[in-house]
């Protein structure tokens, strides 16, 4: 009988729901939207099940489903919860895991979506055997997942891998979660538009990315005018990667991890932001850390992660 | 049969050796010069071991050494050995756990020294029952030794744990790694002696503290003019409670500990520096860590901790 997880990921837009098995091949996937059709979480929740129920009925006879993974804004490990998420309209503590265990009879488990996206590198992608790495997103944020001595570090509220709200720069930024300088405000898609627009408006240096409005100022705008050797877009790629190289030194000096797996939009911009952040992080390391450690984009990047690592926390917590 | 373990803290001065009990109860302890009567790393070796002879020849016939754990400067955990220590006049790497293992019928580990702290704060200090918490040095330097889930974090090379080389002020202060800005030139006894020159320097204020050579300027001295209300005294504490909170809220935004404990000559300012550090540490930390995690004196700091510490790690490692 062949074993088969099931992976969620939840996001503010869209929840993908996907059936995975152990070599992290993904047989079947869709995706609903989270909010825009459901008015109570109990109505996301309902169509959620009646999606999986859809999807599973759609196997062949042969199968045992394992377990449900779920990665979730703000998914708290302990509880099975979601928490004051920023990006959904419902507020307040969400069960999540209570809720599928009531309907299910095999178990469920949620974590955060950037601890779902470390556990999917450790058991699919490039940090399989390693016991101590670190997975960082950098999109819309930065989300990070620690993994020391073989285990995700939850820390005692769940709330763990906050590397996103390190105080960066004093007094800096002001930053979504009330306070100001926090290392995403700087080190992210949004951070280098933010670093961007600041140039823009500092310098009188000529650049392809002048008289775009902040909506128009992308990641992928920034990259292409990078690639297309713009100054102001590679400065703005040279001070993100410092602050994000001086940031992922700062985590190394806590967790010593063998390698650091960069992950989210802001890695397609390849050698323009590895490069920089490569660089700083090794000038910001104490000595015993160099040259030893290193930083490689994920290797789920282009595979859908989202789904793998809800599915490898299942796999890690419920294949006996 | 009473089991017993040996703990033993090598310093740069002096080596201390002792025997403990199951509960912490330091039976039988000396301690013997390091670097001062010895001429050679084996040299040395051959002095501890005989030390611990003629220790362990003085007990009552019905007892059994499960053990030796050692602190030290520059210890790893993985290797058994002490590499590069600064303070020490034996350059390269010194085997410490083969030459013991070669002499001894019992077993015999290393860590370095706040490792060996954080250890002995779960064995037989306030972290008892604790599954996630760090311990934090602060002495001549500023070191740390990190739990999760209920494991010592040694990293991938066993050089885990150095929060006193964060970055803490972009392009401060030289730090004796060779980095600038490291948190423990400023979050540190010679932190605190560094910051009171320079307050002394750049301001006219009357203090208790002028005309004193750098020598003098210790932080006790510091500590008794704050308790006088010196003014340069109390801002000096104040700076340095700032920038220990924040470094602290960093690390939390990592490992999302339950308690922080703090040990070292700097801890004996008592308010003067908590008070600072704990008004700053709530202010750095994201809202959701926020008044849930106690930063505490070290329920060791009155006791032999250096003793305590490396035995609390034999008692963890070989106890049956």
């Amino acid at each position: 009988m062949k074993k088969l997880a099931i992976g969620i990921d939840i996001g503010g837009t869209n929840t993908k729901i996907g059936i995975v098995d152990q070599d992290g091949n993904v047989l079947k996937n869709t995706s609903v939207l989270t909010q825009e059709d459901n008015d109570t979480f109990e109505d996301f929740l309902a169509l959620v099940m009646k999606t999986i129920d859809a999807m599973v009925s759609t196997l062949s006879k042969d199968f045992e489903i394992i377990g449900i993974g779920i990665g979730a804004p703000n998914g708290n490990y302990y509880n099975g919860t979601i928490e004051q998420a920023a990006n959904l309209k419902w507020k307040g503590i969400l069960e999540v895991v209570k809720a599928f265990d009531d309907y299910y009879s095999f178990p469920s488990v949620l974590t955060n979506d950037a601890n779902a996206a470390a556990i999917g590198e450790a058991v699919f992608g490039g940090a399989k055997g390693i016991n101590d790495f670190l997975v960082v997103t950098l999109g819309t944020g930065l989300g990070s997942g620690f993994v020391a001595n073989g285990k995700l570090i939850y820390g005692h509220d769940g709330f763990a891998g906050e590397l996103g709200h390190m105080n960066a720069i004093p007094d800096g930024r002001h930053c979504g979660c009330g306070k100001k300088g926090c290392l995403e405000t700087y080190a992210s898609a949004t951070g280098l538009q933010r670093t961007t627009a600041e140039l823009l408006t500092a310098s009188l240096t000529d650049s392809l990315l002048r008289g775009l409005t902040p909506e128009l100022l992308t990641s992928k705008k920034i990259f292409e005018a990078a690639d297309m050797n713009d100054p102001i877009a590679l400065e703005a790629f040279e001070i993100t990667g410092k602050i994000l190289g001086r940031g992922l030194a700062d985590a190394v000096a806590i967790t010593s991890p063998e390698a650091i797996f960069l992950f989210g939009g802001l890695v397609k911009a390849g050698k323009y932001i590895l490069d920089p952040t490569r660089k700083y992080f090794e000038e910001s390391l104490m000595p015993v850390f160099r040259n030893k450690i290193i930083i490689l984009p994920s290797e789920l990047m282009d595979k859908n992660v989202a789904i793998l690592g809800g599915s490898a926390l299942a796999w890690r917590e419920f294949d006996a």
